[in-house]
């Protein structure tokens, strides 16, 4: 396959852990507004390879015919951006990816949910810059190289340290500029922590309740007993994260619940993993958050309740893939 | 069929509503006793009719060759005693049921979870005695016209009344008396209401629990989480019983518990409906305590999340059952 470089696409080269709902979308916009991308891919490889990537949009369908496909980070040549957007379950293989596909000097953008999942890149290329990357997108897989892109995609950008707030960097803003050119909304936010928490607040509630129960945001919010809970787990977030230092405002869980109901129905990623018996992201969405709040001697009983329910089920699920 | 009464079996005859894991134990042993049983059934009863009812049992298994079983409550000879062993869910029937199959003056005794079903029968019969009772039961249906005993099996035994505690009746005592003859042990209990709030400590985490997650008890009790759960929602239902004037043992929630350890693994009856995508007895356990828990100033945040859980996921089956 022809590499773009060598036909003199300028700029910054991409890696994409995980061309999945996130990264298969992200990843597409960026090869198709010119970017050196290249794609790390498990399950699609002869397919992608063989078709590209198909991208269904209300901005837009598009079809890449030819994509720099690869089946392991051995065989792709370092790049200076390494977009993380696998499920952060999947991160024990961190150790045996980034150091193979990253320039030194290249920065990591980590596209995963949960509280502080940047702690397992970072452990892995220490000297890298490390952004965090808040994704506020509704997508999913549709098939074999065929993501389907269903609402927003602005991602929140900040500069991860776990010293804290690290202010807005240029090469932030040089990605963040890349990823603009590729038609993605980017915001800038000068403290991760905040950017976590806040995202937090709606990933909390809605996806293990969507989880637990086989439903929808929609169907959720249309039963007032689920909606009170909703906003229960809600006020439980914002709580912990005022206990951990990132205090919210005094309107945010009701503009959380304002757009849900705005939301075209959707089933959170979690759903759909556990739909599909997949192992669900509870340590970055559930675990880590806990510990925090309860370290700032903080409480969150439904938040808890929900994560021992929804650690049972991922415990019967993992026991049976054995 | 030869009527036992005519072969001159003396004493109280019972009516069995709902012969399956509850009134088919427990009615099998009054008949096997020699009491005259007639057992309203619905599933099974060509299958009854032919081959009886079959009983296995730790304490001894056995089989009732004979059997007197209606498919109808005007088919029915009417009786000293109704047995009320069929869901709460079911009490609707009741109307059509409850005045063909009860003597003028005979007595409803009331075998289902929850508080307050027997308001239900209360309302069909207004003159007739109304007793509560409380099964500790640990059995199910095996397949038609055969009942699995697991474990347990006594009945707390009190007179309703809605205006609170009647004392221990003659009528009482001898009806018990009849249970105790069967192999029965009965415990008498001055107010239903305490009753019925003691066995809720148990019902409300494990029944909903165990639906929600496809669990058994010995999989939430092995569970740290689960466990923590099991035991918040007990201390809400303990609290709440106290709000409402019926305080507990200051270890009452720790003995449940133990009681529970030292159980066989067991699938409450809700998590039997759920997977049989049966409704589930959600107002009997949940909404008529929460109710009164609102009503006495209290609060039962993890009963309540169970509670709308539950809910969903019942009114998904009962809609899918339309």
């Amino acid at each position: 396959m022809a590499n773009q470089a060598e036909k003199g696409v300028p700029g910054r080269s991409y890696a994409i852990l995980g061309t999945g709902a996130v990264g298969g979308y992200y990843g597409s916009l960026l090869a198709k507004a010119g970017r050196q991308v290249r794609f790390l891919v498990r399950s699609d490889l002869a397919h992608i390879r063989a078709h590209g990537l198909k991208v269904d949009s209300p901005k837009g369908d598009f079809h890449l015919e030819k994509v720099d496909a690869y089946a392991s980070p051995e065989e792709m040549p370092a790049c200076d951006v390494a977009i993380l957007a696998w499920k952060s379950t999947e991160n024990a293989h961190l150790a045996g990816v980034l150091p193979q596909v990253l320039k030194a000097g290249g920065t990591v953008l980590v596209l995963q949910n949960g509280l502080d999942p940047e702690r397992e890149a970072a452990a892995v290329v220490p000297d890298s810059p490390i952004l965090s990357g808040l994704c506020f997108l509704c997508s999913r897989k549709a098939g074999p190289g065929w993501i389907r892109h269903l609402d927003y995609g602005a991602i929140t950008l900040a500069r991860y340290s776990p010293a804290g707030p690290m202010g807005i960097s240029a090469g932030m803003r040089d990605i963040g500029g890349d990823l603009e050119a590729a038609g993605i909304e980017i915001r800038y936010q000068e403290d991760w922590r905040t950017a976590r928490w806040r995202k937090l607040v709606w990933n909390v509630p809605y996806n293990g309740l969507c989880a637990l129960l086989g439903a929808d945001t929609a169907g959720l919010m249309a039963d007032p007993g689920l909606r009170a809970l909703v906003a229960e787990i809600m006020d439980e977030v914002i709580a912990g994260a005022g206990a951990c230092g990132f205090p919210m405002p005094a309107d945010f869980r009701d503009r959380m619940l304002e757009d849900t109901d705005a939301m075209a129905p959707y089933e959170p990623s979690m759903k759909l993993d556990r739909d599909a018996r997949r192992p669900m992201e509870l340590g970055a969405i559930y675990g880590r958050p806990l510990e925090e709040i309860a370290k700032a001697g903080g409480r969150a009983p439904a938040m808890r309740a929900l994560h021992a329910e929804l650690a049972y089920i991922d415990r019967s699920v993992r026991r049976d893939r054995r």
